[in-house]
């Protein structure tokens, strides 16, 4: 039995995930893949810490070199995070001749298609079916099993922690910052939180997808970021009242010429399937103009559930070396070299919720009304209860469709009137998922 | 830029939503490939009928030797669907070198294991992601994306037709047969439903899924399958109100050392992913040993949707050839040779749900409970409410989990009463699916 070896740079969370796989798993990835993955060095700059998983001592290093120069060694798995040291070892790995396995979406997202490029010079691939949903297996789904289809949108709740954090929120009424702090305790949120909350790691995620999905090279600056941190009970608690739930949604829409890429706080019909998708789990909504809507769910981080994508990468270049195959060969291309139409903002067409605090006179919703009607946005439902809060009363709206740009006129045009106390809310609202 | 020749028999449904998506996405996919799929050739008995799509002419025929002797072919899609002629096409085209695709469960089901052996043989591939699932990339995501996990489970709603007349009885309170009409006069069910509602064609697909999970050949004779014309709005109704949904389910499940498979009515808790699957969707929750619990999602049936999949099998052969990758190559090997070890029915363990049908009389619920405990079936929750249904009462129980065999005999001993009036309901209950 052919032995293909293999070297590892991180020994973190994610690199005793694998190292756990390659162990106890090993006659039955032997049994599929026809061959053997011998893990031949790990480099991690502590090599004290309990991972939790045996290894040999003789296999540990702190010298990465020691991989990256090893003739021996055919797949080198990046698992450092983060821009450097990450990027450069991996461009060692390519430049000797090594495929690349890597978990890093950061990297991809910000590097992505100069990496891509270096490995398609040398002839070597890049598997990253672990930079997005942790296990699910999407990098491979949207590549190679709805690689008939036009891909017509893109729904991803892509951040655990945030999904954590919402589903919590309106399962319990509580505030951001209290179960932020909770989240943070018990292990779901990290010590600094700002790029899972903020929805940097979902816009990272949301780029490598709009790559496959649409072809095109994406500028990580122009997609569109807004975090959770302003979402309240009140906000959570008026969109159950309209039948919705609100999720940290990562948006891509094609439409054949632009693309629209979005991360933020998006009210969804509370009984459509991906809203019923909670905790720290992933899903991914595609509909394809073949398929039509399919959804991919599972756990997107952690030790094991992001070690299995890892090593489903392994075993597929694997199984690519054991069969003769020529370098990239049988990875289909996919990251575009020419930067694609992305949508301006401005330019967005959604309905919105919108939450204005007002003081409680006569008129007040008269005089919103006629600002949204100047800026061409028209109400479709209004919950006035009375209710006050800290002396001003909320005021909530749906909008039917309107353009971004209009929409933040309107709220700026509204914001700077005396009888509104604070700044207005806004959430922008998926109706009609294809 | 390099093209294959690919040769169609079977110009159906599917055949026709293959043809359309290689047209209209042609430009497409081949950019995404890096060659140019060609269809060469297609073969039907009927060249009359409209498909409403376009084909030229003279690539049409009715013989399909025409395709499976052509040395230009590389590729035979066969969508004839049953077991004769297909079977003879699929080892002609193998015997001729050439790769397969097929969307053929019933055939793979039934005769996979020889098959695949035969296209091992020739060096030659055989596609079927089609077979199960429609549009859904399963097969893909089992066999490579899942490759580093042991399968623990598998639950399918794997037939759109049964999951559609469940989720209209559970809407409608109305009954099988209605819905089943209905069904058929709207086109999702056909005039003989009798492999779908039966649950055949579900359980065809679980034969597929459990050679690729667990390793093993399935003997499709020792997979325990029951349909759902005996479920009534009342069963429904009671799982309502114990907290359930009735769905037909596929399951799947290895300990290890034997395999449990089984078709049949299932109850599954109200608020379970794969409980608001509905109407003709498809969802497969497969939990793996690293990866936890995954869900994939979509239409399982239908032109496109069964097209996608066809045409990514089409996609990810030509670029093997175009790669130059040998024959079977760079394709994981997976149907097992040997028979697994496919738990006896008798053996199976689960809760449930039963309804009896009483005489209104005291001392039948202790009768009843006398039996049940006398075969080590203990009650778990009782439901009487003394509503009449022709002049019997339904007494509805959830039990413990109970062996399948104890179940069984002590229904019949039940059942042989004079007190019991009509054959007892009997649904089998998955709580707690991992």
């Amino acid at each position: 039995m052919k032995e293909i070896k293999i070297g590892l740079i991180g020994f973190g969370t994610v690199g005793a995930g694998v190292v756990k796989i390659l162990g106890e798993n090993a006659p039955l990835i032997a049994q599929r893949l026809g061959g053997e993955v011998r893990l031949h060095k790990i480099v991690d700059i502590d090599l004290k810490r309990d991972r939790g998983v045996q290894v040999a001592k003789e296999i540990l290093t702190t010298d990465a070199d020691a991989v990256l120069t090893d003739p021996q060694i055919a797949i080198v798995v990046e698992l450092v995070g983060g821009i450097e040291p990450a990027r450069t070892f991996i461009l060692k790995a390519i430049e000797a001749g090594k495929h690349v396995v890597t978990a890093n979406k950061a990297l991809l997202a910000l590097h992505g298609a100069d990496l891509f490029a270096a490995a398609q010079n040398k002839g070597v691939r890049i598997g990253f079916e672990a930079s997005v949903g942790g296990g699910i297996p999407i990098i491979r789904s949207l590549r190679e099993g709805l690689v008939a289809n036009r891909i017509i949108s893109i729904f991803g709740i892509l951040n655990g922690t945030s999904n954590y954090i919402l589903t919590r929120m309106t399962q319990e009424g509580k505030g951001f910052r209290e179960i932020l702090k909770d989240a943070q305790r018990l292990g779901y949120a990290e010590a600094d939180p700002s790029l899972d909350v903020e929805g940097t790691d979902a816009a990272h995620k949301l780029a490598i997808l709009a790559a496959l999905a649409f072809g095109i090279r994406v500028d990580f600056n122009d997609i569109f970021v807004e975090g959770i941190a302003h979402i309240t009970p009140l906000d959570i608690q008026y969109s159950s009242e309209f039948g919705y739930r609100i999720k940290l949604l990562a948006i891509g829409k094609g439409d054949g010429k632009k693309v629209e890429l979005r991360v933020h706080p998006t009210m969804l019909p509370a009984h459509h399937l991906i809203s019923t998708v909670e905790g720290v789990y992933n899903a991914i909504y595609i509909s394809g103009d073949a398929v039509g809507p399919t959804m991919f769910y599972g756990q997107g981080a952690g030790s094991l559930p992001t070690g299995s994508a890892v090593v489903s990468d392994v075993v597929d270049m694997c199984s690519d070396i054991i069969h003769g195959v020529e370098g990239g060969g049988s990875c289909i291309p996919f990251w575009a070299s020419e930067k694609g139409m992305i949508k301006a903002m401005d330019e967005v067409v959604t309905p919105y919720y919108l939450r204005f605090t007002a003081v409680d006179r006569p008129g007040v919703l008269s005089k919103i009304a006629g600002i949204l009607g100047e800026h061409e946005i028209s109400i479709a439902s209004v919950i006035q209860k009375g209710r006050r809060v800290k002396g001003a009363v909320p005021i909530v709206m749906m909008t039917h469709e309107a353009v971004e740009k209009n929409a933040r006129q309107a709220l700026r045009a509204i914001d700077g009137l005396d009888i509104i106390q604070a700044k207005t809310t806004l959430i922008r609202v998926e109706g009609d998922m294809i």
